[in-house]
């Protein structure tokens, strides 16, 4: 081991080439102790892991030399009335925001006040869209021609790989002589990504073998559009399509989030709307991101999605009768609970403490713990203790 | 001990506030004793955790019941030219997608190959816009006009509360008669969300004392904007604005990203250029998010503004000699080396371990970081190999 | 006639009464004799026209006065090579701006000397999208389920007014319980704004009398959406979505455009990709809005219909044997040949010079007139004439 | 004169180079004749003008034949207490649209009702931004400090070719080593485009004759930005960026738009914010553009600048008691009262017909017309009257 180390020091050997030389386990101590060499710093927390890293080498992590310990609190439990997920559900956050595990538990605490919340799923699909380019649109359009005429072939193909894989359809989109295959795909409980990834490129690759029109230039031609905020999957959705939303009784509201419906939907209303209308924004709602990332590391799932998560629209509205309406639209949630990070030990304990039984279930609390979210701090900027809160618990 | 899980199981005492009934470092054992009960599961990893989960209890998280491990893999060292960073650094990614310590690493080879990348800060300024309401846009005038007046006294006023908080400008912006102010700051080595959330309040107050023109509504009205992706702050910038930039001799790009810079250049603009504009996204890169996510859970920052850094654009041009030009420009990337998750040990221990004295030098490195992620994502793009690398390692 | 003027002017009548008291031909003359007498400002010119304002009032004016007269200029015959359009037509442009017929004419001369430009129609669908709000999100998906089981029905109502209107789809669309049913319609050759307005509120009213779960707000939901550059139209297209290309022998672009195609390439690159990317413009051109403007008013189109034409993307290219490709991609241009402006006797005799049998056949003439444009500019740009040409022509 | 045409018809003079050969105003007779016997089409009204065509020509069009003749209707008179528009203006609509005019005129009556609107220009700025490239983000810094210290001398050079164009300042916009610099200029009483051109040309020769950092790309880098939705403008502002606003007493709402102020400000909620929202639409107004191209074209506005005026938000609120509070909020109105089309006779009349003594003056009146459309629509929408009216009106 001394040996190895010596090599990596000098040089002699890459810090991602180590496990060519032991043991997988023996690699990540010596990668560390490598670092630590070379900085001059003592990992010792980061060395400190019960995980099995070893196992997830290679499938969830490169060249690893331990782990970053990200704290967990649980808020509510939080009562969902949706088409999958029917029951009480404690909330797990991994952050290190101040506050924020407690803002989502008073949110959840006004939800349980009024019942529990709604939640659907509108659409469930995920998407891959390689991009090709042609000699003119002539041939594009001829080129899009033969790939509907192929459907039910580029489908066998591209549905090989995996039998949770079912594709749903092919949307073509032009920008002059390039086309956009956007392939939209049923993934099972997995949120997908690699699914459609593998799947799209065994459908490329039998398109390019069977027809002339078209070369392909990327298999992901940011059509798909994956890690970016974009009008497109605002539109069209990607992964899960959820709204959540919730009557709470103006009483609720006045004793929860102390102030009254109608304080609180003019913050909504010159905040939400037409701040984030002002600021050009991809994103109606207070700090939907702030709770889909902190579940997403809880929970094992890809937290450069948090981006895609990120958009998404809060209304709210004073009913009839008083009473307080609020709603959170999230157009692109991808979560799953198979694959990605959900092997990892902690993440799976969580997700199995949650009990949720599949991908749909998972994604429609997820959005009523957004929506508690946005209750609350919405909320608190209505009675003006948002700094207050900060200043207590930030720093 | 017994008695208080008791009293949690039956309702009596709420999950959040255990610790008002016993220590801290009890009380998170407590809690998640509940949780395991509720749920029928062991939460023995997430029990497992070596940093002071009682010292951060309050200030980064709230209702504690352990943590998760993410695994961290290291990527480089890659040679950074910045104006604060200069010299050799390690990447530290956190992460459970396969493939992209690995991918990153073989950029970092290219950018080294190349003699390291250029880095530098355009702008650096953390803001936070409270909305205000008024009568008419007469009074969102003379309102504006007083605030213009007033200027120093609410500088004064708000930069109190730290001594590294420092007012810079005050930006009004209007629809109607609703009137934003933008407050840009700076915050010395913090990203800095907190202190300006503190020092706009206080201004805010000494400005609802002093004047009747207008009504604050809330004390973030979106304009700032956080955790989203917005056009305002793609424009104006928020936090570090950064560049980084590369020019890679063609022999370098052959060799290590089996692709010719022509190839490079074209999946570049047809996927990032022009696949980004028809998905109207607002990020014209490959997957900048990605690595951005994996550096701010690995480095204590806060995973949500991800959403803000995935903002930017990587362009790529093929050099008169027939070298490759590749430059990431990142508007909003906010990070800092004190305050937030930075106090947990073992993000701290990465942080120490990178040797960035500055949360400027720390944004110039993480610019080259995610500058190397696109690099080699557009490359193997390039080659054909996204998929087989998913196949490979993802599953 | 004196009568009615003196109680117009003492305020007995009201300027939009007039044609109540006398005939529609008196009633003009009238109306404007009062404005001139309200402001002492003689309308000599605009008093002085040809059409049949009498007969055009209440179909495409209200109160009129007389005219305004817009100069025409005519570009080319460029040569057109299209699904529709098959052959060499002069482009007429009403405008005001100086250079802008020369400027298309020159684009013309290129295009010509490539031996014609290709255009193709890639989607022809007019849109109107009502909105309607529910109780929750249940009784929305519970509305859109009512709407899909009885969508003969209501096709069947919405195509009652015109043989011309065909239905092709409505496709909902959800923010919290509120729902958009965007209507999609073949419209003949009208641009078939006021058709699907007249279809989709019949439809709405069957809607309305035959269910409970929804109640309309609006019958134009801005999701339709009209007079607005929008991503949605960007990405699913409205009216004609058009494509027009060209491949310019490299020896036609130095002789005509004066410069290289790798300059043309590298200011499209530079200003219509970068810049356009830069100020979060929905436009990825150089100035396609002035030519659609300037055909629009020309040939009796909806001139407010040039913002949603306004959009679009801009590509050039050199091939491989050092020839330039240019295309533009505009999602939604609304035109006709029939119905509005086109009854204008002026108009009219523009459309019937044009030789245009069919909206689509115009779709892909305006599109070469708009890369004819392009082509122009952009090479002005990269020979550094733009404002030399300005100076000298507009002012 | 047959004998010159006889040369166009068999291509020996072509259509632009007619005036070489005799007199403008023969040249214009011929060259239409031309048309007439190439196609067939007699245009005898586009022949039929009383402007003086000849005098325009170069400046204001090329290779003219004739003019359209655009009908023009009256709305109004309307009450307009602004900063620079103080009185009753009459609203001229220059539009093919039934039922538009008369629209407008209701909009009126209800501001009149309400004893006037206000209006209120936040900023007048006319910009032009150049877009230059380096070797390295570090030259674009060198050369944007080049430019910063060599401000005064820049700004003597734009300043030359006009006493009336003032430049205000020049700001840079990066990405990657491309380099904007958006110079911002006073144009008194001119729209001011030509004039920002001209004066940004000799700035940049100027720079070009005395730095080597950087090269120019184009005089026009699409951050000005012109003619295109771009959200740099809505958020920066671009020409006028205008407020107009109204309190129409309950009861004037009722009888003139036949709704209650609830009803009117539900359909703004879900049309205008939530509707555009989903839209991605960069407008949230319900009809602004119609507006706005009408008195362009009538009062001789480049029509092409409907597009950037089509941007901007129309608030709606029911005061406290019960009253209706409309706002409409223009970020880039770009309008002159000297240059472009207003020389022409027609729209001159129309324009001194209105007595606007500036283009700060004409711009108030705009945005309160645009004010009076939206009330008029969205009252219209209100109580489902949009269809009906199309119906009557429109064919």
């Amino acid at each position: 081991m001394e040996e190895i180390l010596k090599k990596v020091l000098n040089g002699e050997i890459k810090l991602h080439e180590i496990q060519e030389h032991c043991e997988q386990e023996k690699a990540i101590d010596i990668r560390r102790n490598a670092v630590e060499e070379l900085s001059g710093v003592k990992l010792k927390h980061v060395g400190s892991y019960t995980i099995n890293l070893p196992a997830v080498t290679g499938r969830n992590i490169d060249s690893p030399i331990g782990v970053v310990q990200v704290p967990v609190g649980v808020a509510g439990p939080v009562k969902v009335k949706g088409d999958h997920a029917d029951g009480t559900y404690p909330i797990f956050l991994a952050t290190t925001e101040g506050a924020l595990v407690a803002s989502v538990n008073r949110g959840c605490t006004a939800i349980n006040g009024a019942g529990g919340a709604r939640a659907k799923i509108l659409k469930d699909e995920m998407t891959r869209a390689p991009v090709f380019k042609t000699k003119s649109i002539t041939d594009s359009v001829q080129f899009v021609d033969w790939v509907q005429k192929n459907y039910a072939e580029i489908k066998k193909e591209a549905e090989t790989n995996s039998r949770f894989t079912r594709l749903h359809s092919i949307t073509p989109f032009y920008i002059g002589r390039n086309v956009w295959l956007r392939f939209a795909y049923e993934t099972g409980d997995a949120a997908g990504l690699n699914m459609v990834t593998i799947a799209t490129q065994r459908a490329v690759d039998w398109i390019m073998a069977n027809q002339k029109f078209a070369k392909i230039v990327a298999l992901s031609g940011n059509v798909c559009v994956d890690k970016k905020a974009s009008g497109l999957n605002f539109v069209l959705g990607r992964g899960k399509s959820v709204v959540a939303e919730v009557v709470i009784p103006r009483s609720v509201v006045q004793k929860v989030l102390k102030c009254t419906p109608e304080e609180f939907v003019e913050v909504n209303y010159r905040k939400n709307m037409l701040g984030s209308i002002l600021a050009n924004a991809l994103a109606f709602n207070a700090h939907q991101a702030n709770i889909i990332a902190a579940a997403f590391i809880a929970l094992g799932q890809d937290a450069a999605h948090v981006v895609d998560g990120s958009m998404g629209v809060t209304t709210a509205e004073v009913e009839e009768n008083g009473d307080l309406y609020v709603s959170v639209t999230i157009p692109a949630l991808y979560v799953g609970t198979v694959g990605g990070g959900t092997r990892v030990e902690t993440q799976r304990e969580l997700l199995e403490a949650m009990k949720v039984k599949s991908s749909r279930e998972l994604a429609e609390v997820i959005a009523v713990a957004a929506l508690a979210g946005d209750i609350s701090l919405i909320g608190a900027l209505a009675t003006g203790t948002l700094a207050q809160a900060h200043a207590k618990l930030g720093r």
